[in-house]
């Protein structure tokens, strides 16, 4: 990380903000040493938190507001009475360049609204996505979109690849990330439109995109490519579905640690050992949705994490600003030139 | 079930084949003590395989064919080319009214496009749909489409609904079950044109259908509704980021527990729990897609599943066939009447 990096914070999105949000911040400024926060909310409830926190309030500057955005806000309420909202403040930060990157735990449609008009997209980009990394059988895998665009153009799918490749490369490190089309089958002529029209596309760029193909629901979790594209839809029914599987067995393997008195023995033993395999696919770790597409960084916690879970959304904006995500993708962009299709037709006349 | 029942058998279908077939079968006839089987293939391959199985033998009749629908193959090329195939003969037993069911772990869109040619969709349900039981907190519920029709309209969705609430008293024997509309979140306004009107139509049926609202993909495990509808994309990527997510989990319990000397000896002493637990989501335990809303009974084994998971692929055929499955969805049409939108005006009018 380059010299000083502020973070914009608001406050008061998540269950249980603010004390998520200034415990989050307090863990992330132990692993990035030059970071500098600007928090936002109510300081009457932020201020208590950090009286303990003295290496944390040297770093940190507190905008006060009482106007908060609640999770049942819808977003065009939230959008008329929000313009003084900690989430509103926050993204404004980042608007004007005071700083590199936003996270909120709060109401993702009103932040991705909020986001979205105050950031604008990038050059090159009609719609943002939200995107979030996958632990799968070979590492990590990143996906997008979890649901920012319910129904997407061949041109949107494409211009999420390479969102998604640039993300891959710069964030995971991959080198010459692979990348494959969420659909219903592998088979050239399966699926909609829309896919088969994206994947024609990403077929002629094929000399600068590393396309697979079509790949399937499995695999996601086998880990097949490094960056999966899919509507928002799809892709959040992916995610969500994750989720309540992962929940499923965890409660079943309590079942199973509970069913008797030898279970329970040797649960202790293989304690150590569950630990990690708990760790490899701890949802905090991989918390943090990001929208990308936009002129800044902004990323969306979950609502109901903890402060490991929040300062982990912390480090993904942290990245994403310390490696010029952005630059990265405007200049991908250029590279692949051919995305909006009047670009196409105009080359191929 | 009462007297004897007939299931015609793809012998040919399936990496496996005729092997898991003809075990499968005999592990089923230990179950349903009055079962009959109609075994279509080679005769070569499936008469040495009979040889040992004396009981077996004398309730199945065989008829040969050298015919087989690969799996790779396309499925215009199998209707064209399949006519005397394995596959289709035992379609064929189905519609001549000489089997109750049939049972095929061959090409899923060969089996679909050969039930539909052969055994034509129910009065009132348009199009046939894919569905499967899935284990969740709560117990089981059926979801689907899982794959047969990539695009739906509010009126197939609304039949599938149907469809599913009759499974699910049949079969899995649930008293008035719920029904979710599978979305990317519960909110009224969420989610498109089709499934909107899919929820409108639904709630104005509630004197008889049981309707829940919207679900998100994590619903699907928590068990929320006993039947979950969703047009066959989104629930085919569903249904196999489940499977993807639990075999990740899987490998990392396997690791998990090879981690040290400790850890395997926890194994050890916490086998038996772990053994119930992974029956209770054992993929061949819940092997056996249903194609509902077509005139006969027919189900697709996973191709590559076991005997044993074959076997519970014909105990889902002889369900379905011993409780009536299809009059009660015929029944249960007529009682909803409002099904098609011509009849929803004509009733209005």
């Amino acid at each position: 990380m380059s010299a000083s990096l502020t973070i914009a914070l608001d406050a008061m999105g998540g269950d249980n903000a603010p004390a998520i949000v200034v415990k989050g911040a307090d863990f992330a400024r132990r692993r990035f040493p030059d970071i500098r926060f600007h928090m936002f909310g109510d300081e009457k409830r932020i201020l208590p938190l950090m009286k303990r926190r003295k290496r944390l309030s040297e770093i940190t500057q507190i905008t006060h507001t009482d106007n908060v955005i609640s999770n049942e806000m819808k977003v065009s309420v939230a959008l008329r009475k929000g313009r003084q909202s900690s989430m509103q403040l926050a993204i404004n930060a980042v608007r004007d360049g005071e700083a590199a990157g936003v996270v909120s735990a709060g109401n993702t449609g009103a932040l991705m609204a909020m986001a979205k008009l105050a950031l604008r997209t990038l050059p090159g980009i009609d719609r943002p996505a939200i995107a979030a990394i996958f632990p799968t059988m070979r590492g990590e895998s990143v996906m997008l979109d979890l649901g920012a665009n319910v129904e997407c153009a061949a041109e949107n799918l494409v211009q999420f690849a390479i969102m998604g490749d640039v993300f891959a490369r710069t964030v995971l490190g991959t080198v010459e990330p692979s990348c494959g089309l969420l659909n219903v089958g592998s088979e050239e002529m399966k699926g909609h439109a829309e896919i088969q029209q994206a994947s024609a596309y990403l077929k002629d760029m094929s000399d600068t995109i590393n396309f697979y193909g079509f790949v399937e629901g499995d695999d996601i979790a086998a880990g097949t490519t490094d960056v999966i594209v899919s509507d928002g839809f799809t892709g959040n029914i992916a995610l969500k579905t994750t989720e309540g599987t992962a929940r499923l067995i965890k409660e079943f393997l309590g079942d199973a640690f509970r069913s008797s008195m030898s279970s329970r023995l040797g649960y202790v033993f293989a304690r150590r050992g569950l630990r990690k395999m708990r760790d490899r696919i701890d949802p905090r770790r991989y918390n943090g949705a990001m929208f990308l597409g936009l002129t800044g960084i902004a990323v969306k916690s979950h609502g109901g994490t903890d402060a490991f879970g929040f300062a982990n959304a912390i480090g993904v904006a942290v990245d994403m600003a310390a490696n010029g995500f952005n630059e990265k993708i405007t200049d991908g962009l250029k590279k692949f030139g051919a995305v909006e299709p009047e670009t196409r037709e105009a080359a191929a006349s």
